[in-house]
């Protein structure tokens, strides 16, 4: 006996057959199924015989069916092609040759092929319907409308079915959609208002045959039959990544005219690998059958994402691809595809449950291996006394810990769940769920098969039959809802927009790839592990790289410059910062840093957090050379860029961070607040001589610098050490300090970025000693050393 | 030829000798060498070895030599021993019989035995030597005085040398000292005052012979020429976690008497293990033979590690020890050793280079194998697109990547550097270190030995022959100076005194140990990874534990108290605070959370800072209760006391955090500052109807709260929400939050601990609502909770 379960279960069923059949038709009512696109090469692969397990499934539970394959075929061809297709249905292994062949009669006598084209086919079905219903004398249950049509026919077809076949009142109308559901945000809004107008929320059954695979439906109730288990371990202080994915050996040969318009991102990453992302990354509901429940905390989930950079993502495409496009689309011989035939995905989920942990997700097609997984690998926090030699599997800490929801498919070649032995005895349901049988040799995950608690499927069951069975019943948490969709789109849209125009690596595909599509990241980077030797096709022209370049160093307006390409100047910056703190610190036991505001300085904010270690943090000052007038936590602030970059990686003492005080008495730089003079007599109280170590600014394209602006006389000259200000752009209230403070400094860098600031570089090189023109002219430390940052761009042009 | 290094370098010595020896010995002058304890086993198994290697490397390079064995045995028996010891010393490999025997010959000519019990017996000696020196027309170079006797004898011996065998004006005086330097602090500080009182710092040479392994000594060449591919990885960006491990096999039968007194913390942690550790973590000086510049980095270095808990360590013993004492030491049957044979220690360096890297230090006795190493681990950020069946060992990121200094012994059998090949190909001098021959089958660390660039030294030296080598030459940054000592003890002190009466989990010893010595981190703490089943013998009969007692719940002035021992009080509270942060953050998307200042607080602080990752801190607004009217940074300000211990360890944001402004223009507390309303308006403008989600308040032993003070009315009621009161003790100026306000918040909690608070929480507990007498009585939240959290001694007695 090798399916206890089913075999009761079919028991079960045929009893109740013989004894409730007729009783529970009455009791339930008709279901009518129509399946739209019924010769089409996902209904002979999968959905007839979905509807088949179906009716095997639920016949004598107390409904009566018809199923109604539809397209535009003729009725002719379109009957004949079903009737090819229904003969090849195939029942459960354990079901008896005889049993079988009656069943599939029956089912066959049910089904019918009719023509579908205008709304009056559509009304005429409906007729049909409704006079066996009479015919029988039979209650209508509901009516299933299953669409394996391209979606630019949904529209009308949607249409049709609203106005002329819904079913009467008091039954059910059900229409099940199949993906692609739009191609980006807007696509998708737009088709889901389409369908909206015909259809209510609860109608729709958007299919996404992933939550159909039994490894993935089983991550819930995983979830809540192990809570206690998890409750611990579900969380960043445990668990050090998830990989999310799936790989295919097959490539998009034959398909292209579909692949190049959608790739493997929307193919499989925002979808697939999406709903099984929020599936590991959800808050557990208490209830996890409550679809509503579920839902809200999918949408939580989507919310927490940080958003994807365009260095978030690796790219591939396999060597073949582009010539298939070209064959299978008659492009010219000089056409390069840049869809990605694969991709690594890095996403953060930033709440307090996954707040630094990877999230890989990866999927690509011509791979080594047909495979698809999920893998929570845990923390190793422990050391082992023993020598690695005397490691026991259900004993050792130090053996790796992980938990995989194996999707199918790869070595093992059927859904499992596998739990580390050493982690804990996991509770899957038993009538379902058995434990795998010993397979010598068999490694999974760097371990072999015999160190997990490894459990598949009683039954395997085909995806398609899992939603068909669900849509029947009902079960909306199997099915993708708007609001699911379109957080998807929200999330994944930005990324394909940066990514529209990137290069993919190529890869020859299968082993051949070896180690070239492995990837790694740094911070929140992503990139392939190994650099690319050389491109095999290449890809547009490409511009000269930093390392082309020397650091140049030179005079500008009679001071030292440096200047480098973006990466460089940052880097000596930094290191000329670091340097003058160490010096200062020893002298005199502090460092007084003022800090610009603006994007310039942010590179070297997270330089400085990141890379120099040797910065006496404890022993700085961090002070504003100028603010906006808006609250400190507000996005404009200056303060706020100083935090998010810099201050929540280092550790300043509290009383060591001066922001300026803007907003005092709950409102913003009131001159009666006079919040310039507290700051003014701050410096005075803390900095010697009111002397910065260092004084970093950057200079505008009208030559301001600091908030120090053309327009606005205020802190050029005077005694008024820290002024406000009024900028030309919002907010336009400002404070700063003075010029005359400013040249009071040890050390003033004036660190100048991009090709935007071409032409002020140019003009300010040229101009004399004007600060009521170009405020920028008037740095010049009376003591102190003026040193220029300015990259190649904003330098050379 | 294998080791072509040595043999090069012997020639030259010869050749040397040959033409130079009797010239050189003018230019450089005589060194005698006095081995005190010659008789003893370390100068046996390691010392005259020692010597006599100087001799053979030093022989002929310009220096004569006179060696003098000392100890208290008779003149006779001394030289005896001395002649078999001498006899026994061994060539290098390579060395021709002849020529060994006729260098040793030499050896023992120069080498004799003396008598040394009393000051005039050094001057004796002293005198011998200048008559030698005169004799054969030498000039004095130095004398080097080896100490090989017990900790106890080193004051006479010092005060004698001191008084009546210091070398002649121009010569130099070494004294070389062997551990134990002491068993704490005090005991190593009076130690190291009393030889300082004989002996110049350059003139003591403290052995710790672990600095003399090759491997250990490789570690500080290795970091300095591989800088450029170090310099991104040694970090706590990359490191993962580093591993210094010290096995033994033996146990310490014949030794109890020493080490009952000493256990593994002292004999191996405090000295090798934490040498090592400071120098893989140390910043790396930019002359890394300079021993002043790797002195301040090492010193720099321990005062970046974090304070070890009680539960930053694991014990273990034995099963044998406690009869092996018995034995040897003629103790009762009764008698069980408290001593630890094995211990586990997390060491966490609290810099911007490894915050947050995990430190494992383990020794231990009776363990499963023989080996020490150090293993730098590397965190693995890749995700590898291919089949694990497929990675290369040098090109796959996903195989892990360290690097390992194996300092010897184990299974390699030999000192050798480790990197994975993943990681980059090391420089070590090719002089000395030689790449390993492949050892088919070896796996080291989780990988075969093939995936590593593995280099051991060309020629194997041992530990003493090295440091007699460098004291010779004078080479310090092999020893342990006064002022690095005495911080390692800085360090283990503490932890030392707080594991005093830890009963240590008894192991069987060897493989039999199986995984009962595993050990794991979770945050700070360290513990067992498997729960001890049942102590095999039980410890002494000691003080009733906290765990003996369960937290108290009961009632205290009608409202909720929890009642426990200090530890667990604290646990307690940290967590109910958690639970109110998460659900605060959860309803209101803030958590607002003021807190008294004084001492109570610190270990809640600290409880906060290090345990409590759940604790939602970017959400947290942080105010203060009450404040002493003195500069932020002052040590008295509770601010301070919240920077120290809470502030610096955990994220909350810039402008989350709220300090009283008692400091306003340049003045304390002035009244026409306005600070209570400004803190007031604060407060009102930021926290929902001025009610804080919880307020932490203690109780002065004469009833007072927050700063509310009987003898003051201050705040007890009225419409001033912060107010300026009068503390009968310095500083008398402070503000605080009125009762008005505190008693708006949702959750009020008093801590109260101590044996002082006894009487007054007797007292409140009967007095009604009378806060003029006693503030805290007034405490009484209008619609939130009130909980008291009582430790046995203030509320037991």
């Amino acid at each position: 006996m090798k399916h206890p379960g089913w075999w009761k279960m079919l028991t079960v069923a045929m009893c109740m057959a013989f004894v409730a059949c007729l009783q529970a038709q009455e009791l339930q009512g008709h279901v009518s199924v129509i399946l739209l696109g019924a010769t089409g090469d996902l209904a002979k692969k999968y959905l007839w015989q979905g509807l088949f397990q179906l009716y095997l499934d639920e016949v004598g539970k107390g409904y009566s069916f018809s199923f109604h394959g539809a397209a535009l075929t003729s009725t002719k061809q379109g009957q004949e092609f079903i009737t090819k297709v229904l003969e090849s249905l195939s029942c459960p292994e354990d079901m008896a040759p005889g049993r079988c062949a009656q069943l599939r009669g029956q089912f066959q006598q049910l089904s019918q092929y009719h023509r579908l084209r205008t709304s009056e086919d559509y009304m005429a079905l409906s007729k049909d319907i409704e006079a066996q219903l009479e015919h029988e004398g039979l209650r209508e249950a509901g009516r299933v409308f299953y669409f394996s049509v391209p979606p630019f026919a949904y529209a009308d077809i949607a249409r049709s079915i609203n106005s002329s076949c819904r079913p009467g009142p008091g039954a059910w109308l059900r229409v099940v959609l199949e993906k692609p559901f739009g191609h980006d945000r807007l696509s998708a809004q737009q088709l889901a208002t389409e369908l909206g107008s015909f259809f209510r929320e609860e109608e729709m059954y958007r299919v996404d045959h992933y939550l159909g695979k039994q490894a993935v439906a089983q991550i819930l109730p995983f979830r809540d039959q192990n809570r206690k288990a998890l409750d611990g371990l579900w969380n960043r202080h445990h668990v050090e990544r998830v990989e999310i994915i799936m790989k295919e050996t097959v490539d998009a040969e034959g398909r292209t005219s579909f692949y190049e318009e959608y790739g493997v991102i929307r193919d499989v990453l925002q979808n697939h690998l999406t709903e099984v992302l929020t599936l590991v990354a959800m808050e557990l509901p208490d209830n996890v059958s409550s679809p509503e429940a579920v839902l809200q905390r999918k949408l939580q989930a989507f919310r927490a994402l940080r958003g994807l950079q365009k260095d978030s993502a690796v790219l591939g495409q396999y060597q073949a691809y582009s010539e298939q496009v070209r064959r299978e689309q008659q492009k010219p011989a000089s056409f390069h595809s840049l869809t990605p035939t694969f991709a690594g995905i890095l996403v953060h989920v930033d709440n307090l449950r996954w707040e630094g942990v990877p999230f890989f997700l990866m999927s690509g097609k011509a791979l080594d291996e047909r495979v698809g997984y999920v893998r929570i690998l845990f923390r190793n926090q422990a050391y082992c006394a023993q020598n690695e030699k005397r490691w026991v599997a259900d004993q050792s800490p130090c053996l790796p810990r992980q938990i995989v929801f194996y999707i199918g498919h790869g070595e093992l070649g059927s859904p499992a769940v596998l739990v580390s032995r050493n982690l804990f005895r996991p509770a899957l349901p038993s009538e379902s769920w058995q434990e795998v049988e010993g397979r010598p040799g068999l490694h999974l995950f760097g371990r072999p098969l015999s160190d997990y608690y490894a459990y598949s499927p009683v039954r395997e069951q085909d995806a398609y039959s899992v939603l068909i069975s669900h849509i029947f019943h009902g079960r909306k948490d199997s099915f993708i809802t708007t609001e699911n969709l379109l957080a998807s789109w929200v999330f994944w849209t930005p990324l394909l927009d940066s990514l529209a125009h990137e290069v993919p690596r190529l890869y020859p595909g299968g082993a051949e790839s070896g180690h070239l599509l492995d990837f790694e990241f740094s911070g929140t980077q992503l990139r392939f592990s190994r650099p690319q030797l050389e491109q095999l096709v290449p890809g547009p022209g490409s511009a000269p790289k930093p390392s082309d370049f020397q650091v140049l160093r030179a005079k500008y307006r009679e001071s030292p410059l440096i200047s480098a390409w973006p990466d460089e100047l940052i880097a000596q910056l930094a290191a000329d910062i670091e340097a003058a703190a160490v010096w200062a610190v020893q002298r005199s036991g502090e460092f007084h840093l003022a800090l610009s505001g603006g994007s310039s300085p942010v590179p070297l904010l997270q330089q400085l957090a990141t890379r120099h270690y040797g910065l006496p943090w404890a022993h700085t000052h961090l002070w504003l050379v100028d603010e906006r007038c808006v609250p400190l936590r507000d996005p404009e602030s200056n303060f706020q860029g100083l935090q998010a970059h810099l201050l929540q990686h280092v550790r300043v003492p509290h009383y060591n961070v001066h922001p300026m005080p803007v907003h005092l008495h709950q409102r913003l730089c009131a001159e009666e607040d006079r919040g310039a003079q507290m700051y003014a007599s701050e410096i005075s109280a803390l900095v010697a001589d009111s002397s910065f170590d260092l004084v970093l600014l950057g200079m505008g394209t009208d030559g301001h610098t600091a908030s120090l602006f053309p327009q606005s006389p205020a802190g050029l000259e005077g005694t008024q050490p820290v002024v406000l200000t009024r900028s030309p752009s919002k907010p336009h209230q400002r404070m700063s300090l003075s010029l005359p403070l400013i040249n009071r400094a040890r050390k003033v860098a004036v660190l100048v970025m991009g090709r935007l600031k071409r032409e002020i570089t140019m003009l300010v090189s040229r101009v004399g000693h004007e600060p009521k023109k170009w405020p920028i002219s008037g740095v010049l430390p009376s003591s102190g050393q003026l040193v220029w940052y300015m990259d190649y761009e904003a330098f050379l042009g």
